[in-house]
């Protein structure tokens, strides 16, 4: 028997390594002991989550006393963050999975005040509206309680975003429970991350290394590979902006890099990598566009919650004011998986024995002129093997050649394939989403390797027109219309003549 | 016809002070207009309301595109916000009322999902949950959603606060609509300033003059006269803290004054008249108590949203860190109602002609003696006078003399006085809920005409025993339980014995 | 002889109030020590100086190991600096002038290098430079080094800034000892102050509080009443900037405010009484001057340290940049002592009976009408009186009838009454030397008390024509030359023409 | 003749690639004027530097007017600066000397006061202290004044420090004027780097990215590698302090970096590779030593200028403030030039034939029997090899038998060998002139590659016993006295037991 609490304890005490306290106990144990405790720990979790279960999730307060009730002591929210983090993945999952099932909505007491709701029918507002404020009361889940005690001790709200980032991972669409506890913290967190709580800051090169590092590092678009590289990010004929919030001081939730240039960029190479006016002070008067090249969110658990269009929006005010009359906003945008798209497309078409319809006649001609390939399925192959390989960018004929079939191919992936109605591309859909027009693909516009590689060098521009986006926004959410310039709609048609994928 | 729209958008632009580009068409317009415009403004406004809530009280999105429906534009808020700033006081009631009634839950729909969620009965959790959750957002009153997005353009945040103060101080109670109303708003707000979304921050004489300023303003307990005055109060000796929030930059939403005394202090004079330390460096040796001797709100549209026991919390956390020894936390609080509550008493008893029962017959014979009054009533009368003028105050005699009277009157007050069960006193009930114990009533603790006038210059301790604060709280909240210290129980008990109040 | 050293060590021990440890040692002494104690002190006072003086002025080191010494231990310094502080104001005098004469050049050593130099005439460059070296390094006054180490030691500058304070105000002129001490601490000062190594902070509304508060007190030229008044001072459409110093944290050096306008502000009342704007955001459109209306410097000790002027070029050079377009820059000055004057020349006249020079006929018939005096003599006593009590700002007829003759009057004050050469008025003599032009004078500009027993409520713009700064400073400085506008000069030639002062 | 003004134009044309303005000027000519340009630039150049200096440099005012002149125009300093800059090394010599020898001291004004000094001999204090005041001011360089005027233009003193790093690169020790020049240069950055106006700031992973990236630029002792690297070195158990000057905001003047420890540390490894601790909290019971493992100086120009032991003084005082019982200071220092010594000791002995000195018979065994060398002349040349590789490092044996060997040279060098006295190797004497005890010599301390070849991986220890620094410091600087630990005396005895070098 006290071998079993040995058990109960020991999962716990093992892998608190931040807990000093209890790892004195711990050193204060015979080895044996320890590897007793380490062969029963497996049953040890499963039982003590029960038991933190029951001692931390209290029931909900009936509703008369809801706002009588004192708050539980900080210590029982600080024990399950402790509990949380001590366990692994499959622990975690079957963790949650309890707690959502078991201390849920009281299925009961709802259905009760359902039937009640009915009955009022008739009655008098006062009479209805306390009988649906009780229902709505009731239609609580008890662990939202818990979220919000947790979200008062340090370090709580970013340990809820942290587990809703576990919630995601662990892939949880097929159960209710699941769903449900992931739609409640999801909505908690939109209130606590709600956009007038963040806090926007410019990141200089005079902003703590700490967050510059932190910049750095989430950096996924462009990677940043050393300290004159990001020193460029924020340095003269850049910004750098970041939303913080104040339960995670120190912490960037998004970032938005942004180029000041003459006109809209076609290319990152003349962002990235060019460093001559890394001292230079600011010509204003060269200053016309800003292009966003790279945003990037940082906290997983925050997936859902819009942080990134509410970045551009307060972004594109602050450049107002700092440049009057600017004009051109814009982004510069990878285009992640058209390649793959391609690959998969040129391949589809091979089957169908419609690879022909690829390019035109003189396109095809070309390929072969150059790789020396034959007519037909040859060229073909040749085709998906300069592509996979990047190589064709080393020669300025191909590279000549192959612009129009790519950029329409690309104008396609971006304009025509859809999820649910929605842009497939998923940078797409984002900008599309805030209103944003699909305004111009350039041509050789990321050479890097990774460029080459996700979208044969290919970029986009989503421009902003302050005075569209609303419109735009809500033509494309409810209706699915995507806003998009002469130059894409060109593209796409003559995509269609030559093309019937 | 025209007159009539000419009259509609009269009242707004008569209002828009601060809208200059309404102002230069306004300049644009003849005097007799504007005559004329003022004279359809009381119509305009009455009929604008109902256009400016049509125009900014988007409807619910159906339950599949909850997540959908892209954010209205940012000036959908800025106009609601304009307009109902530029409304008189009861306008803002007649506004409120008719948002909170024409735009609250839709109660068909939700009747509705409550018959279907009664026909789910018995059907697999995945349809339940569905039911549920449908019907937990078809209770989502349609305002709420408005809120939401005002909350995220620039000021939102400060106004909802600002239209919270309204709502409260328009007494609001008796429409069942305008509660719901105000407490879906407070729901928000609790979201929103969740402790976990607040900075601490201590204020020296360092700290930017506005913040100073400010807290002198708001300083309600004891106030402020000069800036020696403030700077006394965050100088040596003495911490002053206060929580901000992202949204509200510059402005302390709760402001707690801490004195570090050697002992628990037993009175006010000593702490903000005391001006020998003002640039001494601080003894940590003479530093063995914290006294929190002021506490003050800023905002009234925060009322109910819990800050100030998670202030003192925090504090005493700092505190501990900063002191590691330090054992004692105590208020040092005035006893607002003290004074009023006793000249009621005395009125009633004399009514009742139980006034002898008030003071032993030593007692009367002291008040008597230097009153020069005869016994019985005229003592009776005397004793009033003396009270409401304070005067008993410069007779060494009478100081003595009323001490055990008014002690016990005043223990009886503060531990005897119910209101629904719970302490009558605003500030008892205030530490009482956050787990003090009244420890300690203090005779001439304020000897201010004002702290004279309130409590005739008593003032107690509640003091934080922190091992016990969550038992207590508990234990007063849900039992109504009020924990006292041997004294405060000393003196009830001799009202009791004396008086049959 | 015990009771000698008791003594010695009586006096500073007395005195050292903030020295916790020697407090203590005092404690324990019984009263009639203590009483002992203070009887002795003079002679102990007397003695203890010399002592210390010998103590931590270190010899000079010799020429070859000038740089090879080590720094005399802190608390040599500690020592000096904690004396001295002791001391009263007699006792610094009689201290100062020790260490000035006991302490200072080595005369002999002086003269046997002046010798050897007069012997290397002829001889080659490195003979020469090294006797030259050696020569300027026996003419440093010991107490240099002393007061180069106490520079070093923490709160050490702002310790010799006052000790000079101290020496201005103890009239040292007519010691040669005292004034070498003087002007070897200037010297001192000048390189340590040396506008280089200061650092121009703007003083906002969100600036600490401890510095507000100083510039407040500091303001000596139009005083601050309150918060507000402050507030106002730093809010929109002003400017406050102030030096501060590496080894004085928090302590503005010198301040100047700034209030920017549509035109060059001809009255003060507008600047400083005017708060109708306290909110306002500022409009860029109506900024067009740059009005100077007041000039702090705060510390005593550096007199003679060019402070104030390098402060005005800094903040053109700022307000340049913050309003490129801005082109109007003056001062808006007070007149100090002009009243003074008046009424001294006034007694003056009136002794040689050329009163009647003073004003045209027409102007005595105005105030012999308006006070009913009779010309002549009584008309000047009247008129004298009026000046005195400022009563005829009440009367309209006297406003006006004053106006030409004290504007001539004031006018000349301003440019021709002279001290060595230069303008007797202080504020002008400041002005002048940065460059300004004489621009305007300024009838009914400070119409306050102060203003009126000043200077009549005349105020004057120094105007700033920064393409010509340079030549005037030269001009003035050198050849004694005011620049001034044609206002002025037509003033003065008025007044030449009536007066014969 | 125009051409030959082009001329004198061209060259600073030409240099002037800040110079906007001109550099539009430069882009208006033709490309064969710009060739022609840079042909005769040379003579040009010359030429402007007197024309420069003749109108930079301004005569001394006499002695009566010294307070009186206006400063010269800022621009005369900025185009002094800006004509220096734009030189080639070669040509800054020539103006230098230029400088140097044409506007230093008037030498007939300084004989000719010097003649009246000794007239004076005997007159009253008022006249020699005036005429040694006279004498003084005329042995002013007039180039002193000049340096003062741009130390007060923005950037003006960093000109000047840049200035100084040239002159001492330029080993200008052969010629008096430039001798002049350098040190009344660094008389003047003397007194504006005085310690007492200098900031000390604690350097975190909070600092500004800025000067995060030049402390890792500028640490010489133990470079930085990487983000990590130093991170680690500003996070827990660390403290990493600078000097920082208003002058030159961002720019740390001298670094210090300490680790704090349980026991004084005996190897650099355990400092700068650790980071099992890089996220920890501090355990305040874990450190009782403040380790100073790398100080740096950034500024070449301040060489001679007292900062390192300041800033040494200054951080014990933080740290002893921080932990009040912190009793163990010292550094764990890098030895330069012992392999580099060692070498030619080695060389000096195989020379002289007594290479069999070095080591015991004991040890040369030893290393015959690891090497398989012959004993005598191929064992020493083994040795030798051993030691300019570092290979002996991977031999355990060799490790061990050389210890005794290399820790007693290693002693003798640091203790033993003397430059004009004083300790040859310059980090030794750094700490000596502190104060500091040369403490215990650490075998296998720094075992990276730059350690090994620098002094075969021996670190020595320089221990501040706070109470003793003034004694030693005095003791070292005036009779050059070593103040050694037994540890090191031990091994200095044994060394001069076995070797006569």
């Amino acid at each position: 028997m006290a071998s079993f609490h040995l058990c109960t304890a020991a999962r716990s005490l093992l892998k608190s390594y931040r807990h000093r306290a209890v790892l004195k106990t711990v050193q204060g144990l015979r080895v044996w002991e320890l590897r007793d405790m380490y062969l029963c720990t497996s049953i040890a979790v499963h039982n003590s989550m029960e038991e933190i279960l029951r001692k931390t999730v209290a029931p909900l307060s009936t509703y008369e006393m809801r706002d009588k009730s004192p708050p539980p002591p900080e210590s029982n929210s600080m024990e399950f963050m402790h509990f949380y983090k001590s366990l692994e993945k499959e622990q975690k999952l079957e963790f949650l999975e309890k707690l959502s099932y078991d201390f849920g909505v009281d299925h009961r007491w709802a259905s009760d005040l359902a039937a009640k709701l009915l009955d009022t029918q008739g009655r008098e507002a006062a009479t209805i509206l306390q009988v649906e404020d009780r229902l709505r009361y009731s239609l609580t889940p008890r662990y939202r309680q818990l979220l919000t005690h947790i979200s008062k001790v340090p370090g709580g709200v970013k340990f809820l975003v942290d587990l809703r980032a576990d919630l995601i991972e662990l892939k949880i669409s097929d159960s209710p429970h699941m769903r449900d506890l992931n739609s409640t913290l999801k909505s908690l967190l939109s209130e606590w991350f709600s956009v007038g709580l963040l806090r926007l800051e410019r990141i200089t090169w005079q902003s703590p290394c700490e967050i510059l590092q932190k910049i750095s590092q989430y950096e996924a678009v462009h990677p940043v590979r050393n300290w004159t590289d990001i020193k460029r990010r924020v340095g003269p004929y850049r910004r750098c902006y970041a939303f913080t919030h104040a339960s995670m001081p120190g912490e960037p939730l998004v970032v938005l890099h942004v180029a000041l240039t003459e006109d809209i960029a076609n290319n990152i190479q003349g962002i990235v990598r060019e460093f001559s006016t890394l001292d230079a002070d600011e010509d204003v008067n060269k200053i016309n566009a800003a292009i966003f090249y790279s945003i990037s969110s940082t906290q997983a658990g925050l997936q859902g919650v819009e942080l990134g269009n509410y970045l551009i929006k307060r972004v594109v005010r602050e450049l107002q004011s700092e440049f009057p009359h600017m004009a051109q906003f814009s982004s510069l945008s990878p285009i992640p998986g058209f390649s793959l798209w391609l690959q998969g497309a040129l391949g589809q078409l091979k089957k169908e024995g419609r690879a022909i319809e690829l390019l035109s006649e003189q396109e095809w001609r070309e390929v072969e002129d150059v790789t020396g390939a034959v007519p037909g399925t040859p060229a073909l192959e040749a085709l998906r093997r300069l592509i996979s390989t990047s190589e064709w960018i080393r020669s300025d004929r191909l590279v000549q050649a192959l612009e129009p079939a790519l950029m329409r191919l690309c104008a396609w992936y971006l304009y025509g394939e859809k999820r649910r109605g929605y842009a497939l591309n998923p940078v797409a859909n984002f900008h599309l989403q805030n209103g944003a027009t699909m305004w111009r693909l350039n041509w050789q516009a990321d050479t890097s390797p990774r460029g080459m590689a996700n979208s044969c060098g290919i970029m986009v521009n989503y421009r902003y027109f302050l005075q569209e986006t609303s419109t735009n926004s809500a033509a494309y959410l409810q209706n699915k219309v995507i806003k998009a310039s002469e130059q894409v709609m060109g593209l796409v048609s003559q995509f269609q003549k030559n093309s019937k994928l």
